[in-house]
């Protein structure tokens, strides 16, 4: 692939308006040199959601995550602080951290070279004769760490846009859910043999769920009720019914949230974080997808469930939690099973990208996301 | 490499004169750049046994199958017709068909796009609304496909040869053995950590049978007996000799079909249909063997057999086919050790490629076909 | 990765004066383009320790091994030299050799090409009709081969350089332990998620040994009592204490050596043999390690124990030897932890290479090597 050509005149038709526009072409989502492309370009330069600030709430706290290959260690400071680094010693490059757990200091496990909660070198054993050594010169390389409504994003670019700045319209929208009062209750994460696009793709569109969910999710929600409006940072799709999407039909799930009920209409959100996850926010809880690339065909699915705080405090709750928690995992191994077959799909088969169906109308608008970003990016 | 460069004057000592020639180089069984070129110029124009029509015999019975990374639907239509489609939905490109079985029309799992038996778009759900949609322009892509002798073939070029002309010269050398009259038996799958090419190698001399298959195949027939004969488009081997090629020595098979006898000399026939399947054909039953590449080094090896019409319905039809299977599996299992031997022979080691014992003179022009077919592709 | 910048260009602070030097780049540990330039322009060149003469003591003794990616035949001839081959049959390819034995000659598996113990041909079934055939152009390809000290050693290199004349000077330091009248007690092979060069470096440096080896190495010899000497082709490192390096601290081990005892302090010495060998020799034994690469993150690591000749009929042999290779097992154990760990952190670290501390002097003098050697062999 020649990384010169913009892609927006390789395949202009991915940028058409809506009624003329065809899809992605193939090699988005099984060339590997396409994901080279996509993991310096759009990964290099995103905001990317890697967990919530209740999870290490004490100075000390940390925790580690992996994005596109980048190991990330993420640590509270003394002062309150959240702060993200390369867990890499400046000595010979060993990891510091591995899991999480909470400690006063990260003791390099080689040769013992000590770094402070905020990243800075405060111990090299042997080290004190060296004409030409300053500690100060060798703290841990920092990575750009935010906060927004309780989630933790971190940036692997050395010159990051504003995460406040891209998500300013979205505070107002999700006001209602109070998303800084919510508690992460479980994580979970899946292998799955496709494209983390094909699995976006699928999150933003309805006009999968008659068929893939025809038996978990169509009997939830009238889904020809939904809406959706891409904005440049983030998309939304929302619908207005009685009752959560959170468990299953026939199922009863914790009482919802102030200023939500069961019996009334209420405005259900997905919100797109671009470029890889999306956040569900229904009356009584809320989850989140993120989609984390391995490689041009395989990706790392996490989920995260929060629910209100004080809601892990009932009595019922490990018998309710487990509702939402099994009907996200029936409609995840739907939706799993179904980008699989679509990724063997365009592996092995001879496909020309095509129009798109009235539903699909966010797929286009990632899609012009994909290319437009690459091609600023020069990536 | 080079993709410029003609191998022909890259190994000019391959396509000499049978007693100066050398053998193909190492890189022919062991470079990914010269399998990358055969995957294009030969398994892209070849003529390829992916089945039996009888696998098929219904209007809606279909199968899938794989070359060289492309998935092949087979499916017979209401018109009997054989067809075969890439099975990859012209929406979003999810597998349409998987394994085998009967269906009345393929219906794409992921949003119920429908194709007839003949590949045509007969259903798009809310796609009727679309300016610029037509259900015509939205065929599954075909391949082109061919019935010889019972034998289905595909050809995966755009602009494939005439396969009734390649094998025009084949029919009446085979007409003794009733082929359109066989019924297939059994399916078996290796896969082999070896060149397609090592196994193809194997199959067309006679010189290792004393050795290799000392124990096995030697006893049944008197191997200097075998004489051979390249053709443009496939090979032939033959022997005369009384009994069977099916079974073991000292084992009983069925009875010879028409035409032949156990006691007087008959011809026995393998047939190389070029590039990858051989076709043995003796008194009471034959069998093919097609390589199917996976990569330079690994490949599918898979076995058919087939016995008269009517072989089924005998009483001892089990136990007697049984022996067929065995005797193949026996020697099979002593080719597939030895081509692994060759296999990490041409890998690990240092090899000049050297002169040919006169048994191998189908390996000579089997080693000139290969290099004049990437030629002439120009892959 | 360009291969004509020389790396000393591109990396110059890696051969500066060790007080102002900078530790090889990542891309040395990670790179697989790195990793290639090591195999052609180290490995390509380099006299690599394979086993000891004792293996095969008779005419017809035989082993195989690999040295990346190579297969090597080490045999004894009838003349009594231990002579290496590539054990690809001239024929066709096969391998002619597997594992280790006795045998009067090497059949090939595939068509009984049959080579002396010297590695000419000696027979070719069938090939005797051949115009232009003639057993002498078709010997095994030889590999340079030589003997030090007991120890057997192969050079891929067509032009090697002279082990005798590299070795010259380490010939009187050793002399002491006698290495000649070692005899080989056991060989075990791990395989490490970790660059070669990761492992070597561990082994040259005592700086880790407080740390990762704070309950096993740390309690048996005084670290800071080592004392190192880069030499061309070997490193030295050295300690004067009494007692035995050989088995954890406060176990017995066999009698020292005749010139050593238990109780006056004595000499014992690691030496690496460049590029991929570290030797060491204590009071009562001596053990080697050797790393072969199989890809850039992923290394076999062989280590030998040898005794002196007589032990091994010791009534003690076992339960004493087993000390030895126990206490072996737990400190390299330890050791392939922590380079599993630090190549974990420079594979997904953002690591920026730094300042050596006191210790690692042959660490600094490795890199140079590598270096030097890569940018000598013009890899
Ligand atoms: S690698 Fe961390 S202290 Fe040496
Ligand atoms: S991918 Fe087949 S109908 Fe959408
Ligand atoms: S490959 Fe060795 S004898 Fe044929």
């Amino acid at each position: 692939m020649n990384v010169q050509t913009p892609l927006n005149l390789l395949y202009p038709r991915v940028t058409e308006a809506f009624e003329n526009a065809h899809m992605l072409p193939s090699e988005a989502y099984i060339d590997p040199d396409w994901y080279a492309r996509e993991k310096a370009g759009i990964f290099g330069n995103a905001w990317v959601v890697v967990g919530r600030a209740e999870q290490i709430p004490n100075a000390g706290d940390y925790f580690t995550c992996h994005v596109t290959g980048q190991c990330v260690l993420l640590a509270r400071g003394e002062d309150g602080q959240v702060r993200a680094f390369s867990p890499s010693c400046r000595h010979r490059g060993a990891l510091i951290a591995e899991g999480e757990g909470n400690k006063r200091a990260f003791v390099c496990p080689y040769h013992r070279w000590t770094y402070g909660l905020d990243g800075s070198l405060i111990g090299a054993p042997g080290m004190d004769g060296h004409p030409n050594f300053d500690k100060a010169d060798f703290p841990l390389a920092g990575i750009s760490c935010a906060v927004w409504q309780g989630f933790i994003f971190i940036n692997l670019s050395d010159t990051p846009s504003s995460l406040e700045d891209d998500l300013a319209d979205l505070g107002p929208i999700v006001e209602p859910y109070r998303l800084g009062d919510m508690r992460l209750a479980r994580t979970k994460t899946y292998t799955i043999k496709a494209n983390w696009k094909s699995y976006i793709d699928n999150s933003i569109e309805a006009y999968h769920v008659a068929s893939v969910h025809a038996r978990s999710l169509q009997p939830v929600a009238p889904m020809s009720a939904w809406q959706c409006e891409p904005h440049e940072h983030f998309y939304l799709q929302w619908a207005e019914f009685a009752g959560t999407l959170g468990v299953l039909k026939g199922e009863e799930g914790f009482p919802p949230m102030p200023g939500f009920s069961l019996d009334q209409p209420a405005r259900h959100i997905l919100v797109t974080l671009l470029p890889n996850t999306v956040l569900t926010m229904t009356v009584d809880a809320i989850w989140w997808i993120t989609l984390l690339p391995l490689d041009v065909n395989t990706s790392t699915l996490v989920v995260n469930h929060a629910f209100p705080v004080g809601t892990r405090e009932r009595p019922d709750y490990e018998a309710i939690a487990e509702r939402y928690f099994r009907r996200f995992d029936v409609v995840s191994q739907e939706d799993i099973e179904i980008t699989e077959i679509q990724q063997r799909g365009i592996t092995h088969g001879r496909r020309i990208p095509g129009l798109y169906q009235e539903q699909e109308r966010l797929v286009h608008a990632f899609a012009g996301y994909v290319l437009r970003t690459l091609d600023r990016s020069g990536a």
